[in-house]
Formats: structure tokens, sequence, C-alpha cells
């Protein structure tokens, strides 16, 4: 496929207009001012062509419980709402409601999610039948003090690494997942980050999320969430820490020697009254920044390009500097930084041999007009729905509105039908 | 015309379903089962149809200087990028800027704009063009200790109301305003009060926007902005108060006894890095609390559903209460609260006999799959481009992405001739 004539984010964020851009077997192999030759043509005048966002913290089956319970304190939306109705999914629910947040991942120009959740093994099937790419981790509780093997949890998680590691020639990404520190004991903690460690996985964690788990941990264990996480192995090796709205001191420094990835969420940290994490505090020392969504039962939707918005003006406002978090990091996060954090390293940046996770934007539309600065216009004042084309590995999944590796009516109906089941039940 | 089997949000926020709605002559005239006469039916399966959005602060010509200087101090970016490009505008820069305003506020459901600004004239025949409605001011400022009738700007206002009034079959609405407390000294701000009075126009002012203009005001005169503004006289007419971030003590009072309505703009707000205004504690007191968007220099959009996203989750991070400020509050704010502000007191509901400022959403797309509650998913998963069509007292000014009272394409090459001479000017 070919990009005609289409304004071009590079890998130094400058936007060059007139470029051609050839993809061949899933990779960027030509940017620049000839044609080349390719049997399909895109026409790009008055768009804009950019990196995929990498959406390094979600659990998309629970698209299910998108408003769901809403305007309560986060214990009696758990209780009374969440949990009961999680008890009562399905393989087939958990599959359809990937496959929804898949449409709607690529109708915001989503390539890739960091995924938390179970029943991994159709989680894995949506993921394949949609196109998209996906570090999915079945992650790990103990509230019976079992051994760690005596654990479900830990079961799935190894089966479902040596089934599915590196699957869908390398779109699905097993990674291991311990909850949080505050859903374990410490010698699960310690099992599954010595498992981790054994066969080389990356980590995924809920950390500080709220005021409460964090000083409950310091009351349980005498330290913060990440001493206590640094000292049972959890980010020995790659690891996404999300949230760390709460973190503090030391903290920062032992995310920064580990090479800890901090996914920040800021609408549904928000919106559940948890908090606005300090990414200046982050950018200082150097830690890997990107940028989640967390689920949609609690944001509740995976429009990336608002969740960049609202990622820059919360830091803003929390640090009361208007200088801080500009466009240049946003849009930085949400890819190049989001890839990295997924070990995705040939990802996430319109580079010539680099994969063709891309997406075209809209650049004509009256809300984008004038342009005195594009990458302003992209962060601030484009809508989710300036998503033209999104295209994973070389293939276009989604196009002006229509997808081509689903039937959106089918998934749209199969939701339907689950959440009807569901709500029966209840 | 006619909107056949569609959902409807009534007058007490109830959807109801399969309801056919005829509007004649600028009013709504029927909502029920039956099937009335009409000549033009609209299809309404898979939609809603509501009351349109009030945005009660904006600025709109200011569309010309969307994203123009970001990341800067406030002083910065005001001395080093707006004023200087303000003071290079002419009536034809405000008239196409404010069309592209219109153009931006119809695709994103906005029937009607609190607008502050100056060259009127111009603002006005924009307004009359494209169809919208505006609550349109002409700041007052002094900074050069002149008598309130030798002010340029004072002159200018009056001769705004005697021309434009109620005009455009009552669209337009001029009031007064005082820019702020820390714009004037406190004759003007009584000599305009004293004219308000005597006409009874409405009032629109800055209000306690940033901490630094709030403290400096209580060094200065001993009290707070509101206390100072309201015994000048300024809140003795129907009053719209523009932010509202600082106030403290008995401001709230004040606000109440006066009926003031006080317009928060949580995104500008945020971005600017002033703060959150206490969205609760305005609810607490029962004073008229209404959304603006402030202009797109400082937010950089006017996508009313997400200055509604993020007015709620502010606010409950603000607070640090995930229960305060529910989806149907907010939807009451935007909808008939704004109109209360305008004084368009037979707008901003679909009822009966009130004035057709409607708008239809699409709420069959995958992120308003599935529907636990549809006040939940328009405040939180909607996007603005979800709005399908957009009347404005019975006229259809925006539907399918199409303008029926404007030319867009003008429009857009308009603003980019009016930015590009401004530019080399500079």
């Amino acid at each position: 496929m070919i990009f005609k004539n289409i304004s071009v984010m590079d890998e130094g964020y400058n936007v060059k207009s007139g470029k051609n851009v050839l993809v061949e077997e899933g990779i960027i192999s030509y940017i620049g001012d000839d044609m080349p030759y390719g049997d399909e043509v895109y026409d790009g005048r008055g768009k804009i062509l950019m990196s995929g966002f990498y959406n390094c913290h979600g659990h998309s089956p629970m698209t299910l419980m998108r408003g769901y319970g809403e305007s309560m304190s986060l214990q009696d939306w758990l209780n009374k709402k969440i949990f009961p109705f999680e008890a009562k999914l399905t393989g087939d629910d958990v599959y359809w409601g990937t496959m929804l947040a898949m449409a709607e991942s690529f109708q915001y120009g989503i390539v890739s999610t960091s995924d938390m959740y179970y029943f991994t093994e159709d989680m894995v099937r949506a993921i394949e039948d949609s196109g998209a790419k996906s570090n999915i981790s079945r992650s790990v509780t103990n509230f019976t003090g079992d051994d760690f093997w005596d654990l479900e949890a830990a079961k799935e998680a190894k089966d479902a690494f040596e089934r599915f590691h590196e699957t869908c020639d390398g779109r699905v990404r097993i990674e291991m997942s311990l909850h949080g520190e505050y859903t374990s004991d410490p010698d699960t903690a310690k099992g599954l980050a010595e498992y981790t460690s054994e066969i080389g996985a990356a980590m995924h964690v809920h950390v500080s999320e709220t005021r409460q788990e964090h000083e409950e941990c310091k009351e349980r264990h005498g330290k913060t969430p990440v001493a206590y996480l640094s000292e049972c192995g959890i980010f020995d090796t790659p690891t996404t820490a999300a949230h760390c709205v709460w973190i503090e001191g030391d903290d920062y420094e032992i995310l920064k020697e580990k090479g800890v990835s901090v996914a920040v969420n800021p609408i549904s940290n928000m919106k559940l009254a948890s908090g606005i994490a300090d990414v200046p505090a982050l950018f200082r020392k150097g830690i890997n920044v990107v940028i989640g969504t967390d689920s949609v039962a609690s944001n509740n939707s995976l429009d990336f390009i608002e969740e960049m918005k609202v990622f820059a003006v919360a830091s803003k406002v929390r640090n009361m500097d208007p200088t801080v978090v500009t466009p240049l990091e946003t849009i930085r996060c949400a890819t190049e930084r989001g890839a990295l954090c997924q070990g995705r390293a040939d990802c996430g940046k319109v580079k010539e041999g680099y994969r063709a996770d891309l997406i075209v934007l809209d650049i004509d539309q009256p809300h984008m007009i004038p342009a005195h600065d594009i990458l302003n216009n992209i962060v601030y004042s484009a809508s989710g729905s300036d998503v033209l084309l999104t295209m994973v590995d070389g293939k276009v999944v989604y196009r002006d509105g229509e997808y081509t590796t689903m039937d959106i009516e089918e998934v749209k109906a199969r939701v339907k039908e689950s959440t009807d089941r569901i709500l029966r039940s209840l």
C-alpha cells in the first residue's frame, strides 16, 4: 500500500507534507518524495500519517460493563456492580467484549493494548480475529493464602505464556501480572516474580492507584508499594506499573533504576476520584511514561485522542504550571514510548524499517483549522473521529467507519446478548 | 419536520424510545406516539433527540488563534502571542473567525454561545448568516483612567445594545460585559453597572479565574472579586460569572442571593493551570451552574461532549469523591440551565411549546454499546462526532457533516487568508 502525497509525522515529530510512503509485508519500506510502485494507492491530501497509539493499560472485556453503575463510591461500585457482573462472565462473553474493545480501539487509532484480565484464551482469539496487537496478562491475586503454584491464576498465567506468547505473528505477547500489592501476600508476589524472571516475561502491575491502597501498604509492610514490590522482585523484568498516582520520595528513584514504565490513566483516575499522577516529576526522573485508558467501565471510552488531551491538561493543573507536558511529549508517550513499554521496539514511529502500525488523521476539518502548530491541534483540537484509517502490521483494520476484520453488527448483537443474559441472571 | 421513531430525552431527562416529534415554525409542537403530518420525515432509529447545548462562555473569533502559542506561562502567552495577534484583527477577520466557531459549534451540538469579544457588528453578521444563537457582549476594560462614557468600549457596547439586541428573530441578545475586576477601576465598574441596570441588560464578567487575580483583588480592595463586583452593582441584572475557580466563603452566598449563573470552563482552566472550580459547592448552594468552552485559543476545541465529560471527572477528582456531579446534573447544566443563563427560558428542553433547539445523537456506534444507562453513555462515552444533526429554532443548520447555512470551504479559506495575513504582519 502506498500513502500518496500525505503529511508525515516523522521520527523526530516533525510534520512534512507531500510525502509518499510505501508499506510492504508489514514494514514501512520507503518514505520520500519519489512515487514508489504499489498495488493500492491512498490519497493523502489534507491528511496526516502518524504512528498508531499504544494503549498501555486496559481491561478490554470490561466494555461489557460500560456505564454500568456510575457516581458510586469505589467500594460500592466494585462490590455491588462490577464483581457480581464479572462472576457471570463466560469465555464467549470475554471474546465479544474484547472484539468490541478492538473495534472501538481501531476507530480511535489504538493499534495495541496492554490488557490485564482473565479468560486469556478467549482474549487471544479476539486479538487473532481482529488483527490487533495485545500484551495480554492473566492477573494473579491471592485472597486465600494458598501456595503460589496452587493458585488457579498462576497455572493459567503459565499456560497462557507457554501457549500464546509471541503468537499471531508476534502480535500477541503474554505478560505476567501481579494484580497489585493489596490483593496478594508477599509469598505470592515473590513466587510470581521468580517464575517471571525464570521465563524472562514482562510484568504488568497496579501500583498506588488510590491513596488508601498506598497508605495501607505502608502500614502493612512499613514501605510504599513501589519499595515493597521492588523487594519482592516484581520489577526484575521489564515492567508496566499502572497508575502510580500516589508514589512519593524514593519511589521515583526505584522506578527509574529498575527501568519500569509508568502507565498513567488520567481519565479513569479522575473519574474514580483517585487523583492525578505527577507526570512532570516522572519526566524529570527520566522514567518511561506511557498512557492508558484503563477499562471503559471507568473511563468510559477508548478515545485515545481525548486521553492525550486530558493527560496534558490534568498534568498542567495538578502542577499549576501551563508549561509542563507539551503536545510533543504527549504524542511521544502515546506512540514511541508506549511501543517500547510493550517490548515492541520496532514499532511506534513512522520510520523506514519500522513495522507499519499507522493511522491517518483528517486535518482538514473545521476544528483543525487554522494549523498554527499541527502537534497542538492533534493533542488539543482533534476528535477521535478524525481517525480515518488504522493499520496494524501493514494490514488496514479500519477505514472510513468500516472494519475489515470483523462484522461490527454481529459484534454489537453478541455483546447485547451477553449483557442481557448476565443482567437477567443477577 | 418530523423526527420519526426516535428516542427522546424528555424534560425530566428520561429517555423514551419510539417517539414521533413534530417541529413547526421553530417550535416543538408535538411529542408522542401518533404520527403527525409533515413535509420532511427524519428516520430516528438508533438515534436520540435531545436539547442542543448552550455554551455559556466563549470568545468565538479566537478560533483564529487555535493552537497559537502553547505550553507557555499565561503572561508570556498573552503578551507575546495573543495580544499582538489581536492588535491586527479586522472586522472581516472577526466575521470569518466567528463563522468557523459556529461551524465547529454546530458539529458538536452547540446551538447558542455567550460570546464576549469586540467587533460586535461583525459577530452579529456571522450569527445572522450562520443561523446560530448568541448572547454577544462587547467587554469593557479601562487601563487609562478615562471616564466611563469616554471609553470607546462603553460607546460600542451601548451602540451594540441599541442596534442589535433581540435581533435576528431573537437569536441575538446583546449583553453588557465588564471584562473583569482587574482590568478596570471601580468607577468604570459602577458606570457600566448603572447603565446596565438602566437598560435592563444582562451582564457577563470574568471572576476569580486565577489565584493571582483573586488574591490581588483582596489586596487592592480588601475584599474578594465577587464581593467587590457585587458592591459595584455588577450583579444587579441577570449575570453570567465566568470561571469562579477561586471563590471562597461568602462569595457563594452573594452569587446565590444575586441569582448569578456561574459558567465553569473546566478544560481551559486545566490547560492554563488556573485550577478547578468547586462545582459540588455551587450545586449545594443552589447556584445556576452552566458550562463554557472558553476560547479555542485555550481549549482548543468546541467539543461540548468532551467538555461535559471533563466537567464531571474534574469535579470528582477535585473533591476526591466519585459520587459528585452525575451525568444527569451535567446534561442539565449543558442544556436547560445554560438556556436559563442566557435568558432563553423557552429553550433547553425537549418539551411541547419549547423552541426547537435540538440535536440528534447516534447511539448505535461501537463506543455507545452496551447501553446500561444512556445518560452515562452520552456524558462519558459519546464522541463529538456522534452529533448527526443540529437544529436552531427549528432550522437544520448541520446534518451528517454538511452545513446548510454556510459554505464551509469558503469559511476555511477565508480563515486561512486572515491568519496568513496577520502572521506575515507580525
